[in-house]
């Protein structure tokens, strides 16, 4: 599949460590009143005045987040950008700077490794963040591409995850579950051509689905809205591994147990559709599937009605007393105990 | 070798992703004013007054930048942060949080990552810097650590790669080469030991280059030493891809040109003597060997009676004019023109 979309192959090696590094941040602009330096000394320098910074690192590794058979790369340079720009926005932050650091096998020609770079360039665009540093560098297999993220926010803004006390409202951005379906839509086609690559798929019922995969957002809105609604979450975290792990960590880190109600859980046509084709409940999918980036949070009970209606945000439960435990309440209304089932990247991983 | 050190092996998997990360950070503590939250929420917050802020970031990936058949893995993870902190001192800065990603394959242990951790932790205790996040997760192949540090300055006191000027003194700390002379002899060691599993090696007379190679340290006390003493570096960089490299960036950053002076070259005994012992010529080691951590800079040549003498210091050469090229004068009084032929990830890199 490389080489269809990357005819021209210039082996890494022909730049060098410093040239390759060079080529890729050529285009990288500074844009943030508090990048005073960006890429190309031994460190960036920054300079923040009165507030706080957040700081969040992921490591993405080929083969095990993701597969590059059906990810193309400009996606998956968009993709990485997300997942840490989430982190700090689930801090109810507003982030500023990234550094991206990548390692590659020599299997990728320097082509691959600038669409890459395209897709990471257009998600910094679209979040207003400065990338100030990067290591670029050889692998013995696959790609890794480790991101660290940085933003600001006042001291009373930021939201952790220890603060939900009973009784307080759960309440989740957006919709769940769309972007792991769209993963098993993926790994069916994936299939499919393996049997028969002249097939040609038909995605036009998926569209949303994969978009959730292969192009999610970060929820950098959500800040600037609880702020207009005059809402101060009490706790807060975003769903990368599953509400259902999500819910536990929330309730876990502020001491408390909480009920989550099936009836109430956000759900796109499109999932439900295709929950239905596939066999699959849909609830289990809801709770249990990773990668939506959507804010999981919680508000004080009489904040209700500054929320009630509002098209980006839903009640899905509240908190309890922790000695009630953690539970999902059914559509037939019995309790069943909320379990962290969420995609585990360490107990799913393959033999060297 | 892993199976003598680790006796006991406790699979990845009995952990799950947060459990591992939970067990090797439970030890993490946290002493720096500014870390307002370290590890266990989204991200880590930070707060800084009137300071600027450097960020650098690094990845070292097995067998592109370390062996573990001779490197043990603490002195890994030792490594691993004294990387990042020499590049906080590389901008006069003083390092202050890390976050440390890893990948592992499921060929290690727990007790493998508790070693690494073990060696993380020392350093952060050695450099005073605190472990504020972090990421660990399974690869396909080896072992892969990311490092992201963060480090304070007030604006006037931090020193970019661009303030050299023409006459201005070129200085190094420490001494040159052992570090990689050290990598030599342990190539061998393992050479012979893959001949003869049963030969001991005697390794007494290199005591000095293994542990400049195995444990280098971050010149954290130099941004004081220079304090005291009232200069102000005009350019800096650290020494990890070879002095020769190094200096050549000063000079491309400055705009400037430079002579160095072979005979005035920090070199260790033991490293000329086993220079001798391989037959290498140890100027080439000296100026081309990586991984020293000392740190390179350039003083306005007011300043030199003030560094004068200073054991830690030795004056190499001065900047010149762009247009006269970057040269190194030899003992024989030539001049020869100084080549970037520092070690390159890139270009050594393995076939896939």
């Amino acid at each position: 599949m490389l080489e269809d979309k990357a005819p021209q192959r210039t082996p890494l090696s022909q730049f060098g460590e410093f040239g390759l590094i060079a080529h890729l941040t050529e285009k990288v602009e500074v844009n943030q009143p508090t990048t005073l330096k960006g890429i190309g000394d031994d460190a960036a320098v920054l300079r923040f005045e009165n507030t706080s910074t957040v700081v969040s690192t992921d490591l993405l590794v080929e083969g095990v987040h993701f597969d590059l058979s059906y990810m193309p790369l400009k996606h998956l340079g968009y993709k990485a950008v997300v997942v840490n720009v989430s982190d700090i926005c689930a801090m109810n932050a507003t982030p500023t700077q990234i550094t991206v650091s990548i390692a590659v096998s020599n299997r990728f020609p320097v082509e691959a490794l600038e669409e890459l770079y395209e897709g990471i360039r257009l998600a910094a665009k679209t979040y207003n963040v400065d990338i100030i540093g990067g290591d670029t560098t050889s692998s013995q297999k696959g790609m890794i591409i480790s991101i660290t993220a940085i933003g600001v926010a006042q001291e009373n803004e930021l939201v952790y995850r220890s603060g939900a006390q009973e009784n307080d409202l759960i309440v989740v951005t957006g919709d769940l579950g769309s972007a792991y379906m769209g993963l098993q839509v993926l790994e069916r086609e994936k299939q499919v051509f393996q049997v028969n690559p002249l097939n040609q798929p038909d995605l036009d019922n998926y569209t949303y689905l994969i978009e959730r995969q292969l192009k999610p957002e970060a929820r950098t809105d959500i800040k600037g809205l609880l702020a207009q609604l005059e809402v101060q979450p009490t706790a807060m975290i975003d769903i990368s591994d599953g509400l259902s792990s999500e819910l536990i960590h929330l309730c876990k880190n502020s001491g408390t147990g909480c009920n989550l109600f099936e009836d109430k859980l956000p759900l796109d046509p499109q999932f439900i559709s295709t929950c239905e084709e596939f066999n699959i409940d849909s609830t289990t999918l809801a709770i249990n599937g990773g990668e939506d980036y959507e804010l999981l949070f919680t508000i004080n009970l009489s904040d209700f009605d500054k929320i009630k209606g509002n098209p980006n945000l839903t009640v899905i439960g509240h908190m309890t007393a922790a000695n009630e435990g953690m539970h999902m309440v059914t559509r037939a209304n019995t309790k069943i105990e909320l379990k962290a089932r969420g995609w585990n990247a360490l107990t799913e991983e393959k033999q060297d």
